[in-house]
């Protein structure tokens, strides 16, 4: 089975207007996003954000549950946090799990907007097969990743869909739910 | 194909040490939730809670996207919110449901300790088959649904798993894969 990473872009993402933003870390995101990814065997999920004082920021809040008071209080959260990362690119986010398993994962683009794209079932069945590369999941905080993040990707996957055509998910859900179709039991 | 409600429980629910308790509402639940729950046509969504305060609170939330600012600034919003309804206890929404299809939903316990019961595609099947009542799912806040929750349940489902052992999601990624399990496309 092929290695899992995600990666939660905050730049460059887009606005409800379509406009090019850098939207900020939550730390509800990071802990949601660590416990589905622990959840369903993401081997890193990274936090990618170009601002300094935003990383640290994510920094700060991975470590309050590793180091101090939460360690001792929810063992749980701590050792799910464990599955992040804070980097700075998207580059900086290959390049590590790269250097993990000693190959250049293949980057899977989401959009809430996407569709003749690829199924999740047919990206599970590619993962399940053997030679499979690792795979890296890109999700766009905001309202969703900028255009130009397409020219990345090796795979488009389409949108989750409901019976109807709202599509609205917070990008929380949206992990959660791609992550289960991946690799859910 | 059967209606679909949810319900959010913060009372009775477990905390870390399996002690009942009352938690808070948060209006990030509520926004996760009905965004999650309007994309998989959800009828109704009830935030259920025994005290005032707290109902007054959820309602502010959702006062403010439907008829404030939030408005104007995202109406996809807006329309999520009013999938939601705050009660008072699970009777409440169990009658309101039952007012708005004609018959008593039958009540599923949700639980991420759960083995043994329903698998989420039996349940689906279930759903897809004529004359199958409505459903109500029930979801806990906090450390899930207090033990006696499982008394008033009709089916029992099976813990949500990834491929390992580890399976502490938030309230909120459980809402949006049991969801896309039962209706995605």
């Amino acid at each position: 089975m092929s290695d899992l990473f995600l990666a939660l872009i905050h730049h460059p993402v887009v606005d409800r207007n379509g406009r090019i933003v850098t939207s900020a870390i939550t730390s509800l995101d990071i802990h949601d996003i660590a416990r589905s990814a622990h959840t369903y065997g993401v081997k890193r999920a990274y936090i990618v954000h170009p601002i300094a004082e935003q990383r640290e920021f994510a920094a700060t809040v991975i470590d309050h549950w590793r180091f101090d008071f939460g360690r001792a209080f929810d063992g749980r959260r701590r050792e799910a946090l464990e599955t992040l990362k804070v980097v700075e690119t998207l580059d900086d986010a290959i390049a590590d799990a790269s250097a993990i398993d000693g190959k250049r994962p293949l980057i899977v683009h989401t959009s809430a907007r996407t569709s003749g794209g690829m199924m999740t079932a047919e990206l599970r069945q590619k993962m399940e097969a053997p030679d499979t590369p690792p795979i890296m999941i890109l999700f766009g905080t905001g309202f969703g990743l900028a255009p130009s993040v397409i020219e990345r990707a090796d795979i488009i996957l389409n949108a989750i869909r409901g019976p109807g055509d709202y599509n609205h998910l917070s990008v929380r859900a949206a992990v959660s739910i791609i992550l289960d179709r991946l690799r859910g039991r």
